[in-house]
Formats: structure tokens, sequence, C-alpha cells
């Protein structure tokens, strides 16, 4: 002790905090000193913002949410998520709460999912963790067991033609790790799961095993609505985990004569009713002019769908209590609507699109979330020439950390609304992540931070108001 | 199955994924259609971004450093720090690689660490989760039981006065939640804990329990240094984790009386030697000339200090790798630099900038990474004169998501440099998760994400490979 010199470390401490601090790149709201006048809105940020990170609500809306368990569309879970959003609005005391009615087509995954490679004399007979693709067909009740033809693309496998027949296709192409944004490698692998079934069994494919759609490398497989082209028979689906995609692709190699058996029960059933849920707080001077925030309810069903999409619907509730307890009263509606049955088609947002009750509304501008609960780092402007009018407002967002407001934005639920004139506005959250836990058994509530789903929450209820306030 | 609208789900499919793009506000490298000689470097970013995405490479160093454990300042484990990263960059082929010698002192915190409430009539005698602050004296063998003395600051800690006598002080003055920059809230608590200590025992306090650092309520304390004023007597510091301070503070509310039992062994030994590590890839026009990137080799013990600091250390290696692995040959001389002892005062930072090897050289600029792996999102650039000139490359950042260049950088290890005219940059990453983990023993290799590490090590090789080129 007595080498030290305390006061040397007094000096050296002072240093960490002060350097801490010259770092940062952003004012804190509180920091911010320019005047209301020259920047309006400003004050409003500092609220909105101070008001969200304090209670985190957006976080304890997606609790309550998560707590009903998965909320697959058309399943008993996914009513509960209706009635139980509804309940909290209605808490919240929103405007107007209300139900539209939604039907929708009913898949169920069934008891038994299972692969197991045959025949290696390497390993045995041991097992691969798959999972049905959403709207997939069942296997036989025995399963099937064959031998698997590995492809990377549709290419590969009409190169292969007749080679196929019989055959279990297995598609393995990986995402491009290497595109920065995980979305561009999500759109190059997706093929494989949407159209891999028919595009196989064209070729006399008795089934498919997909690569799940995730950059890394574990043992979670990762589901995910197929498609089948009407002019093909209809063959059983599943993905198969990353792990279990790199083993069988290495052992394949070695012993390409393996089999593997596929065993699923899960099956289409009859349509259902289910419902979109909507909530508003009613604008003050043009309440027919609509700003809709929003996100989808239903989610899939190996997890509660924390952030696909609970996090879009947590935070265009706390985007609404947020103004609503800021004592902010909009010009214009702003509307939260939890829209059902995006993953299996969209359904929910046609319907609300058609509904009679929009006869007389005019929505403005629509801003749908459904990329995860991260932080936030873009603002998105629409087309090209609704950019121009908005990226004025890029300065509001800059104490967020949020400057590179661009064209872009949009989602399954509101692109029909694009008809009709409306924006379609965005908000990007970081999406490093996402695909970690996107579709599979991982996307639970503790993957989400309760502060980086609240910055969201506060970035939209500052969009909203704004665009309530100023119109396009 | 029958009422299933194939055609309108294949159309419904095709605009999630067109729509999914229609939302990505960044372009990804290969998108990226600029002229290379309109705007040099956008190859580059393309090159290095594919080559450290495909790899992960930041990640593998890592988890070959977070494999010696935690490396507190003077302990087995940052000598076996030092020796693995020398090994590592001797590995990649290096131009140079060698240690500098450095002195520091050397605290334990040894095998007791123990708080128990003593005397509650409501919960009896039941534990809290504590561990000792580094720098801490221990306790007497039996330790210190007191009546607790609650204060939120060092005002109303004065406003006490004789009141704290013989009593420990339990200071809990939380964090400020609603600032968006955590940095900022850490800067609004941590006088309670490297000031806290002196200032309770000039009162006549026997201990104090100071509050933990993090924004979570959780079970996991955070430790840190303290600063002992030598004007006053040294007492023991313990941080208390937050739910146990919530805890205490609302028995405290209901029983005032109740008293602590703590027991500390920790001590401050005598100085040892050790070494910060060293390796360049050599200037090919002006060697002498040095781009300085680095971080600290030190950790805390709680954890094997992924984030703080292996995550710098990691980066600053595989901005190298990236470099020589791509084939550039940079003009100046770039060089990594892990410092020791960051966190018991920057003994490495000094010994760094005094050693007489720095004559001759002349570092145009310091680049430190101490503020966690997560996803980086903005590049500093200095002081004001220094980022006018820096910020005409914010357009080579923008592929990566960053795009707010700004003034500031710096950190412990590099602030000794500003004095020779040394440029102090800095990349901040989001801030949002690290105070989680911060000096816990939740900063784990399990806790950083291996796309956001290397986006990290990506920026920090652009950003080192331009300044190499064009200096400042």
């Amino acid at each position: 002790m007595a080498q030290r010199d305390t006061k040397r470390e007094i000096l050296i401490s002072s240093l960490i905090i002060i350097l801490a601090f010259m770092i940062l790149p952003l004012p804190t709201p509180a920091a911010a000193q320019e005047k209301p006048q020259d920047k309006p809105y400003l004050d409003i940020v500092g609220r909105l913002s101070g008001l969200g990170l304090q209670n985190e609500g957006a976080y304890e809306i997606l609790r309550k949410l998560t707590s009903v368990g998965p909320r697959l569309t058309g399943s008993p879970g996914a009513a509960a998520g209706v009635e139980l959003m509804r309940q909290v609005m209605q808490d919240l005391g929103f405007d107007t709460v209300h139900l539209e009615p939604v039907t929708v087509n009913r898949w169920v995954r069934g008891g038994t999912e299972k692969a197991r490679i045959i025949g290696s004399t390497i390993v045995g007979n041991i097992p691969l963790t798959i999972c049905a693709l959403g709207g997939s067909i069942g296997t036989p009740e025995l399963g099937i067991t064959a031998p698997i033809a590995e492809v990377r693309s549709f290419q590969e496998l009409r190169a292969l033609g007749e080679g196929v027949r019989n055959r279990i296709v297995f598609f393995n192409r990986p995402m491009d790790r290497m595109l920065i944004q995980t979305f561009g490698a999500y759109g190059s692998a997706a093929d494989q799961r949407v159209r891999g079934a028919s595009e196989a069994a064209k070729l006399g494919a008795l089934a498919v095993l997909v690569r799940s759609l995730t950059l890394r490398i574990d043992d979670f497989p990762h589901t995910g609505l197929l498609e089948y082209d009407p002019a093909a028979p209809k063959i059983p689906a599943a993905a198969v985990s990353t792990a279990g995609a790199e083993f069988l692709s290495a052992l394949l190699r070695k012993e390409p004569d393996i089999r593997v058996h596929l065993e699923l029960n899960c099956q289409n059933l009859a349509p259902v009713p289910s419902a979109n849920v909507v909530g508003e707080i009613r604008g003050s001077e043009r309440p027919d002019e609509i700003i809709l925030v929003g996100g989808h309810l239903d989610s899939w069903d190996l997890a509660v769908g924390a952030h696909d999409d609970g996090a879009g619907c947590a935070n265009a509730v706390e985007a609404l209590r947020l103004i609503k307890t800021a004592g902010l009263k909009p010009r214009r509606t702003i509307r939260a609507v939890m829209f059902m049955d995006e993953e299996f088609g969209g359904t929910g947002g046609r319907f609300y699109a058609m509904d009679e009750r929009r006869k007389g509304e005019k929505h403005l501008a629509a801003i749908e979330l459904d990329s995860g609960g991260f932080i936030p780092i873009a603002v998105g402007g629409g087309k090209p020439e609704v950019f121009e009018k908005l990226k004025k407002w890029e300065y509001v967002f800059k104490p967020l950390g949020i400057t590179m407001m661009r064209p872009g934005g949009g989602g399954v639920d509101v692109a029909p609304l694009a008809a009709q004139g409306t924006a379609l506005l965005g908000i990007s959250p970081d999406s490093q992540r996402y695909f970690d836990v996107h579709h599979s058994g991982l996307d639970i509530l503790e993957s989400v931070h309760p502060r980086e789903l609240e910055l969201n929450a506060i970035t939209l209820a500052i969009y909203a108001y704004i665009l309530a306030q100023e119109g396009i």
C-alpha cells in the first residue's frame, strides 16, 4: 500500500470518467440546448424518453403478452393473446378499443416430429433435431425412410433431375454471412424453405429437409411458412438445425448412401374465426385521419414470439401509453393495430384494409414494427417523395442515436393500405441478433432487452406524434 | 386445405421478402455502386467486412484470451493473458511482437466476502450478495457488525454528520435510468463507489456498502476501483447487488435498527512485474509514424472480462489480422497495444508513453476500445479541429451502419499520449447492455455476440488503415 500514489489515482480516476464522456457521441435530451422554437419537438423527445426509460413499460406489456404462450394463427394461444391485448389497452384507458373479425387458416404441428440418420457405419442410427415447416403436410404414420440428395440451390436440384426421385432432398445453402444486414442474408437463403418442397416434389422427391435460417451453428431448428405449388404433389417438409445440417452434410461426404427416417404428424385443419385488435388515441382536430402503428399478434409455435412479433405489439401499445401519459393531445388519431395471421399469409392485414369501418377514414401513415425489439438505429421515410418531406425531422431522432433517416418502410400487414395512398414508414432495429432467435424455440422473453425494446417504443411514439401533429 | 389460396400466399410471401428489404436502411458493401475513384476505400470496406464476418476471428481470439480466466492486474491470470496474446500475435505473423515491462500494484480479493442482515424480526438473519471493491482493505477477522446509515448522496451523508459514527454507510443512489446513454447514467452514480469509503470514514463510519452500478435489478454485485483519500482513515468497502440494495432499503424503512455483519479478507500486496503487449504491421513508407489501436488486457476478477476489455484486445488484434489477410500494405505503422492495469489506475498507459522505445516514434492517432463489444454505432474524431479533417470519411462507415461521426475519443491508457499531440479517436458501440455485465460475474464470453464484436474489429481496421494511408 505504501507504494500507491493516491493523488495520482484520483487524477487518473477522474480521467476515466472524463474520458468516458468524451467518447460519447450523443447529447442526452436534458443536455439538448436547442431553443424549442428553433427545433420543435425536442422537448417532447426528452419527456417521452425519460418516461419510457424510467418505467420500461414495453417490457411489462411484452411480459403479459408472452405469458399466454405461443400464439400460432388460429390456436387457443392466439385467441388468448387477442383477449389479453384488448384488456391491456382497455385498462390503459385508450379512447377506443375493439376487435375486428378475421377468418384464418389453422395448421397444427401435432405431437410427433422426428428425424433419424439410418444405416451409418460410422455413427450408427442417431437423431437429427428438426421441426416441421409451417403449412407442411404430415408423413404417413410410419414415417418416410429414404436416401438423401443434398443440394445448395434449385439449379443444383434441377441438375440432379430424376436423381432425386424417391429421395429426401436436403437443401443446405447457408445464409450469406458476409452480408452486414442479416435481412439480406435471410433473403439469400429463404427460397429453399418457401419453395423447396414443391420444387423437389416436381422431380419425384418424397420429402425435404431444409437447413435452418440462422447464422449461428446450434441445435435449434427454425420453422417458417412453406408454399405448395398447386402444380406439384404436396410432400412433407422440415427444418433441420444448422448443427444437424453441418453434421449430416459431413457424413454424406463419407457415406452417401445413408438414409434418413422422417416422421411428422402436422396437419391443416378447418379455418377458424379470430381477430385484429385495435386501440387508439382519438385525434382532437382530425379524428378520421389515422397514423397507424402496429405489429402482428400471431407468432410461431416453438416459443412465445417475444421478438417476432410480440415486440412490435408491445411497442405499439407502449407508444400510445407514453403519448397519453405525457398528456399529449394529438391532432390526428394515433391507432395501434395488432394484426392476426401475418405468419400464415397476412390475412389480418387484408381484412383490416377491407373492413367497412375503413369507410370515411384516411390512413396517412402506417408504421409496422416487425424486425425484432433490438436497439433502433434508423427511421424510415416511405417512398422518396415522402422521405423528402419527412427528412427535416431527422434532428428529432438524433438524441436517440438515430440519424440515418432513409426512404423505406412497410410490412406484410400494412402493405394492403398502400393502395389508398398511405405512406408506409418504418423503424429499423439492429439486425445482428434477430435471426439467432427468429422462428425458433429461442424467441423467448429473456432474449429481449428492456431498454432496447423501450427505445423502439419511444422512437415510435415520437414519430407517430409528429406525424399526427404535422401530417405528411 | 381446400380454403388455402396458394397463389395469393405466394404473392404475399414475395411481399414479405420485398418489404423486408424495403425497410433496410443500409446498402450492403457489394451493393455499393459508387465508383472507387469518387469515393476511395469503399472497396476496402467490402473486402474487410466480408473477410471479418465470414470468419468471426475476433470472437475466436476472445475465446482464447478468456480461456486463461480472469486477468486481475498483477495476478497469475494476467500474466497468462500477456503470454497468450504475445503468442497469438506471433502466430499471426505480425511484423514485430514484443512485451514492454510495467510494474503494477497487486490487490487480492481473498477467500471471504460476505454480508448478513442481523436482528430483523421480519426476515431473521439473511445474507446479502456483495463483493469487495477493488483496493479495499479487509475487515478485522471476525468482521464488522453495525447499524446502517442509508444515504443517496454525499450531501445527505454530510447532513447526517456524526450520525454515521460507528455505522456502516449504505450508498444507495441508483444510476439515472432516464438517460439514454448509459455511460452518463454510470457517471451519475460512480462517485459513491470511488469516493464513498473515505467520505464516510471522515465522519467516523466503520465500513461502506455501495449499490452496484448497473441498471438491472438482479443479484450480481459489480466491483470497481475505490480511492482512499490520504486525509481519511481507510475503511472496508463492498458493493451490494441491486436486488440486495432494494431489499435492504425497504427493510430499513420498517426496521431502521437492523444491523449488517460484514466480512472481507481482501488485501493489497507488494507490486509485481507485468507487461504491455505490443504487435504491429510495419508501415511501408513511414514506419515511425504510428496509428495505435488497443484495449486493456487486465480485467476484474469476478469473471473473464469478455466485454471489459477482452473485446478491445481481441478487436485490436483482429483489425491487424484483417488488414494483413486482405493483403493491404499500410504506409504508416499500425500497432496493436494491449495495456496492463487500466482498472487499477492506468499504469500500463503511463509506462507505454514514457518507454524509451517511444523516442523517434510519432503517434499520429490512438484508438482505444474500452466500451464493450456491442454493435458499433458511431466513430469518434478527436478534438474539433481533428474532427473537421476526418469527417470527410463518414461515407466509408455508412455501409457499416455508422453515420454519426463526431468529435471525441480517448481512453485511460492512451490519454498520456495526448501530450505529444496524438489524436485520440474512438469507436462507440451501443451502450444499452454494457452495464448489465460491467465489472460483474456476468462479463463472460457468452455475453458477447460474434458478429457485433467483429463489426467493431472491421470498423477499427478500416479506420486505422485510412489513417495509416492518409494521415490526419
